[in-house]
Order: structure tokens, then C-alpha cells, then sequence
């Protein structure tokens, strides 16, 4: 049976049968102990042996790794664990040789990103990949409950939404052998779309055709962006949450916004309890109370304007002069969550380094945008009411150089039925790098896609 | 508020704000009435409303589409339902003109999908995308509750799994000028992986290295395969579920697809009825006692030769030969699944004929792959246990062709703590045309990709 039905539905003196793998065994002259994890929980399970068994022997020289079936009784443990088990019997499935490259020792991330389709054995990865999981379920429950259609837009698209310099194109041609025509230009009609496509890097526009039908939806999907960046917050192939919601404008938003960031932290608080303990203690102190306050927390509302006069006034020396027509830095950020100690959604940005489908304000020189920061994060989400005037679309379009012929099936949704609406975008591996203070975003995807790296 | 919870929450009386789209305005003299909705249930409600209003002559003439918000009371209705609003405001957000190409009429399936950006807003495709909403989120729950770990495997990759001639390139180059070596072959090493890299069209391989940290796993998220195919059940882009269990043999991992299938079909019984008795009523008559059926049902398991003694005792005229060592065709899918009255197992496949990572069985010519057949659909899951004696899956992957250097790693997870397991791969959108009666593909994906067809 699985580890995590042990522990739930398990009393002493209960017969069980379970199969997993050892994390160590420690073998002493009449008996030994093997840590063992089956990987459906964090916590592992003593298992205690003794030289009764007819392979005493050859248990005591089990590898670390290695996989195995035992059979036992659950019996009172002195340990950290309430429960131990007496193995009755106990056999070896697969063996893991002395070049196992995960010892019961400390690893470096480094090394463990070099195998890292074997790190999820450890207890950091057992962790990460937990809440990995149990917030991905938290997102889908949070908008199933709330009237939502899950929305799974397309990813091999031709349109154009972030800019297609930063899209993967993709092909079905022979790269060696490309067909031409007659002006030696490649000749797309021959390949399998009859024409260039990209894998994208936002469901956002078929987002809101779905909007346009379903009044509220979300997508949560895998998402690609170009970025030559090795840093430690960039990947080329990351997940994001992107909801678009008909009638509503940017307050509405921002409700939306606060509410589910709550629902899915106490979430993964009450439902990943020993891996946050675990990131508490080894990764990030205070990350319990950071994310307990959160959850308690108003969330403050600011305009960009005011997000400037404060960081002008505070008379502190930034790195980068804030400014009424600039983003904000990270240490900008930063003094703006610590001043309010919480979490602060700073709206109203100069529309010239916001997106072109971001809604023009009144004022004709901000956008209905909104950007939520969070202490020890910074930015985790970024929203905005959608423009819907196609006449200053058409002007955002151009100053953008956002090609037009491949959006026109978009504009249509502002001239049948259209109405105000908002969405945003939530990028998962941020969201999962402040739940469990992970410093990397290479260390809370499976098998990151970083420039040069595609390896497994 | 949403019209989902007017209708669970609200009672007649009760003044409520709904915000949503027109499907039908027909006026009479002194009064009007809307078939409205919000597309956040199936059902519609009808909104009256009477000269009284001062804005009566603009309501009478509200085109079909445009989108609207009403205020007004829950009156007793002699209508489908068992209430209506009674208007009191109602103000247009967005007209749609007469050349809204979604009017109040039936449209072939071929036209919708021509606007396949719009279709979400008839009947019809409000239920087919609302069924795969709910039936996603039934995935997940079955999963998580049953101690599964959503593993989000990459989707580019240099791993060739399912045979690379089927998988899409993926690139950062300029396809007008892409850079070449001094042998003027493409020099991958310029692009952002360094090397060649592809979509992937299975989670399997990087499935079962998560499987091996955690036991139960699943996947679920896009797939791609380049199949130049241009039939009712192939898509370039479509969703997979594809649930991989360590320690789990042939026997269990039946068990563990009939569960599910049933789990799942139950779901979105409950949760989706309207949707249901919509498509029986005008899809597929009958799809209700189907899937009530099959929930009901205890499947039945056989061995492909066990099928084809069958087949060949039947003595029906196939228009294709039973043989031993082939693949069953659609019309013998169709006898079996007649002739047992519900879902088939049939397991042990000749091994010539199935794919290189299935588990060679002691006779040495079949393999422990598994198809479940359901009636009216055919083939609705495909799994397998995996084959983990490195000798003969070297021979397989000699025979299959499959690059040994892309799967090196892979290999690594039968030479470090390895053990038997087992899994299958789910269609999604093959469950879907079996949940429906939606008899095309392209009618379940809210955006289809098909040979030449990319277009929104």
C-alpha cells in the first residue's frame, strides 16, 4: 500500500505491505534500520530488521536506492515518528549499484540539476515536486468553484501576441534540406500549416475568445519564451495561469487576484504542511509566517504615480532613480512591500512599456495595468483591463509593430458582442518559487529548459 | 453574478444584476423577450421585458450576440424553466451587427469551425467545452485523491520516445538564413539548446523517471505528432493523460484504468447532466444510457489471440483478415465490444507490432501491452508494463530504430533502483468524442490544429 495511507490509516499493530526504496540502511551486528520512502508523502518510514530473517545478511548490504518490497508489523517507535516497522519479511526488486550517484549525503543543487531526472528521490525534490502538484490542484480547484471553464488554448499558433521574436518557431521541414521558391525564400506553403508557426508564449488572446463565450475561464498550460537569459529566475519552457474574465474591470481584477492567491497558499498550507515545515527549517526561515501572513493580509492598492512619489520621498539612495514613465526595480519593489508590509498592487503604469492590449486610461497616457508584489518576491502577477476600442487598438497595434493580419480574428471579438474584461497572468514556477523559497527556477521544474540545456 | 448561481442560489423574488450575451430577441408590441446567456451554465434564461422600460423601442431592436446587463426580479415563468426575469434596467455593453455570423439558427459544424473563435457562444459548443472543463477537472481529482503526483513533463525535447520523424522541430533560427558548419550541414550548435531539439509527442519517458521518485504519477498537458493525417480522429495538437505506476503490473494497471474511467464518466454524469441530456438528445441518442452503462459495467479481459480465435470462430466477413499477428481494424474492435456488451481488456499484443518500451513476455513474441475497447468508440487507452531488463530493451531499441544517445538517461532508471511498473496514455480528446457523441475531433479542441489549418 502506499506510504501516505500508512501513516493515515495505520495503527500499531497492523499488519502491511509496502514497496518503495531506501533511502539508508544502517546494519548493526543482530539488527539494522532502513529509512524508507515510497515517494507518495514526505515523511519516510523506519523499517527495522533483525537477524531472525533468513536473508539477514543480505539485507544488511541493501544499497542506498535500491527498490524493495517488505512486509511487517507496525510497531511503537522511539524515533521522530510515532510508528516503526518490524519487518516479517523482505525482499530486493532493484538493486542500486555503489555508483548510485544520490548517496545519503548533501548534495549541491549544481550536481543535482546534472541528474535531474533522478533529484526527485531527495528529500528537497520529495518537497518541491509535492507542492509542485498540490498547488497545480489547488489553481484548477479555486476556479472550478468559482464558475470558471478550464480553457486549453492552442500552443502551435500563428499569432501574434508577445512579439513573435520571442516564439519558438516550429516545423516539420528537414532543417538540411528546406524547400525554396522561385526567389529562394523559404516556401512555408510546403509545410505542414502551409505556414510559419510558433509554440506560444501566452494563451492570452484565445483566452479572451473564450471569455467572450464562457464569461469567466482560465488557462494553465506550458508556456515558451526565446530569452537568451541564464538567470535565476528565467526559463525557456515555464507554466503559467492565465483567467480572463467578461465584465470586469481592474478592481474586479484585483478582488480576483487577492482571493485566489489566498485560496491556493492556505491550500498548500493545510495540504503540504511537512514539506513547508521542511523549506522553514532547510531552505527559507520564516516561510511558515510568511505564507500564514499573507493569507491574513489586506492587500494595499497604489497607482504607479503613487508607487513613484513614495520610493521619491522615502530620500533613500536606489540604485535606479524611480520614474513616472519607468518600471519599477527590484529594489524599488522591494522598499514598497517592506513600507506596507504585505502585499501591494500597483496599478495605472505609463501605457509606453506596457503591452498594446493593455485598456488606454482617460488620462491617454497610463493603462488599466496592474502588477501585484509580494515581500520576498517581488512581482507574481501581472493584469490589466483589455483594450477594447478598436481605434486605439489599431494606433497600439502600429506603435507596437504587432502584425495585424494575424490578430484580425481578435479584433472581431471587440465588434460582435463585445464587452469590458480583464485577465491576468500568473507564471506557476514564480508562484512555486515563493511557496517553498526556492531560489532557482531550475530547481522547481522537473527538467528545466534553459539556454544549452535540454539534456534529459 | 453569475447565471449558474441564479440559478442554484436565487429564488423567485429575488432581485438580481446578470451580465451576459443575447441568443434570441423577439418583440411584440408591448413587450420583448431575450433568451439570454453568460456562458457559465448550460442552461438559458429568459429575461422579459415591457414598454414600461424607457428605453423599450433600443431593447426591442438589441441584435443577437451583443452583449447586455440586465437588473430585474426572479418571476414564476410558464416557460422550460421555472423562472424568468422580469426587467427592470437593461443597458447594451456591446452591439453585434447584422453580420454577427452566429445567428439564431442551425449552422452546419463545418461553418462553426470556420469560426471556431465564436462557436463557444451556441449551444452546442457551450456544452461540448464545458464537458472538457469538468472532465479535465475530474482527472485531476480522481489523481490527486488517489495519491498520484501531477508531473508537469517538459514538452521540448532531445528525447526520442514515439520515433522522431513524428515530432516537430523546434527552433530559434531565422529559416531564411540559417546558420550552417564548414560541411554546410545545420549547425545546431548556434541554436538555443545547442542541438536539435523537438515538441514531444509523449510524457511517457520523462513520466516514468518521476514514477521512479514517486511512485504514482501523471501527466496531463499538450502533445504533439506531425501525422500529415486528415481524418475525423487525428489532431496535430491535442492532450494526454499518461499515468505511470511503479510497482504496479499488467494486472494492476487495468485495474487502475477501469477505476478511472469510471470516476471520470460518473463526474461529469453528475456534474454536467444538462450537457448530457443535451447530446443525447441531439448528438448521439442513446449517450446516456451509454455512459451509465459503462459505469455499471465489469470489463472484460482477453488476450489479443483470445480476440482473434474470436473473431475467426465468428465467422462474420471482415472486410480485413483476423490475423495473429496483426492489429485489430475498427470492424473488429466493433464485434468484440458487441459481442462482450461493454469495455474489453485485451492484453498481450504480438510484440513486432507495439512499441519498443513495452515488456517482452516469457514467450518471447508477445508483450504486455494492454488496449481498452469500449463500445461505440474503439480503442480509448493504450498501456503497457514497462520492459525493464536492459539486454532486451537494447535489442528493442535496435530493432525500432529509436536514437540509444537520447535515451542514455532513460536507461539509467533500470540500472539505479529500478522496478516493474506500468502505464497508459489516455486521448483526452478521445474520451471527450466518447463522453459527447461529437463524431470530429476538431468540434472537442477549442482551437484545432490540423494539415493547413492554423488559422486562428
Amino acid at each position: 500500500m502506499d506510504l501516505v495511507d500508512v501513516f493515515k490509516k495505520k495503527k500499531i499493530g497492523d499488519k502491511v505491505e509496502i514497496e518503495g526504496w531506501i533511502r539508508n540502511n544502517r546494519d548493526q551486528k543482530e539488527f539494522g534500520f532502513i529509512d524508507f520512502s515510497d515517494g507518495t508523502c514526505f515523511n519516510s518510514l523506519q523499517l527495522v530488521y533483525d537477524n531472525k530473517l533468513s536473508n539477514f545478511d543480505e539485507v544488511c548490504h541493501y544499497h542506498v536506492g535500491s527498490s524493495i518490497i517488505a512486509r511487517g508489523k507496525l510497531v511503537k517507535s522511539n524515533g521522530k515518528q510515532a510508528m516503526e516497522l518490524k519487518i516479517e519479511e523482505i525482499e530486493l526488486v532493484g538493486d542500486a549499484p555503489a555508483d548510485y550517484p544520490i548517496q545519503a549525503k548533501r548534495h549541491t543543487m549544481e550536481f543535482l540539476r546534472s541528474v535531474s531526472y533522478m533529484r526527485g528521490r531527495t528529500r528537497t525534490f520529495q518537497a518541491v515536486f509535492r507542492v509542485r502538484s498540490v498547488a497545480a490542484f489547488a489553481i484548477h480547484d479555486y476556479f472550478q468553484k468559482n464558475n470558471y471553464l478550464y480553457a486549453m488554448t492552442p500552443l502551435i499558433t500563428g499569432t501574434d501576441c508577445e512579439g513573435s521574436n520571442q516564439m519558438f518557431k516550429v516545423s516539420t521541414f528537414d532543417f538540411n534540406d528546406i524547400p525554396v521558391d522561385k526567389d529562394g525564400k523559404v516556401d512555408f506553403s510546403k509545410d505542414l500549416f502551409s505556414k510559419q508557426v510558433y509554440i506560444t508564449g501566452s494563451g492570452q488572446l484565445h483566452g479572451e475568445a473564450m471569455a467572450m463565450s464562457f464569461k469567466k475561464i482560465y488557462t494553465f498550460g506550458p508556456t515558451f519564451r526565446t530569452e537568451n537569459s541564464n538567470t535565476k529566475v528565467h526559463a525557456n519552457e515555464f507554466w503559467m495561469i492565465e483567467p480572463e474574465i467578461a465584465f470586469c474591470d481592474l478592481n474586479g481584477l484585483m478582488d480576483i487576484e487577492e482571493d485566489m492567491l489566498k485560496y491556493v497558499v492556505s491550500y498548500v498550507l493545510e495540504h503540504c504542511s511537512d514539506e513547508i515545515n521542511f523549506f522553514d527549517s532547510f531552505v527559507e526561515k520564516g516561510l511558515r509566517e510568511k505564507l500564514e501572513k499573507l493569507v491574513k493580509s489586506e492587500f494595499v492598492r497604489i497607482t504607479h504615480k503613487e508607487a513613484i512619489d513614495l520610493l521619491k520621498k522615502s530620500k533613500k539612495k536606489f540604485e535606479f532613480e524611480p520614474s513616472y514613465d519607468e518600471d519599477l526595480a527590484k529594489e524599488h519593489e522591494k522598499y514598497i512591500t517592506e513600507h506596507f508590509n504585505g502585499p501591494v498592487f500597483i496599478k495605472d503604469w505609463p501605457k509606453d512599456i506596457k503591452a498594446w492590449y493593455m485598456k488606454v486610461n482617460e488620462d491617454g497616457k497610463t493603462c488599466a495595468a496592474v502588477d501585484l508584489e509580494v515581500p520576498g518576491a517581488g512581482e507574481i502577477m501581472g493584469g490589466s483591463e483589455r483594450e477594447i476600442d478598436l481605434k486605439v487598438l489599431d494606433k497600439r497595434i502600429k506603435e507596437k509593430n504587432v502584425k495585424k493580419e494575424s490578430i484580425e480574428w481578435f479584433l472581431n471579438l471587440r465588434r460582435f458582442g463585445g464587452c469590458y474584461h480583464s485577465g491576468f497572468g500568473l507564471g506557476f514556477e514564480r508562484l512555486l518559487m515563493y511557496l517553498t523559497g526556492m531560489e532557482n527556477i531550475r530547481d522547481v521544474i522537473p527538467f528545466p529548459r534553459t539556454p544549452g540545456n535540454c539534456d534529459y
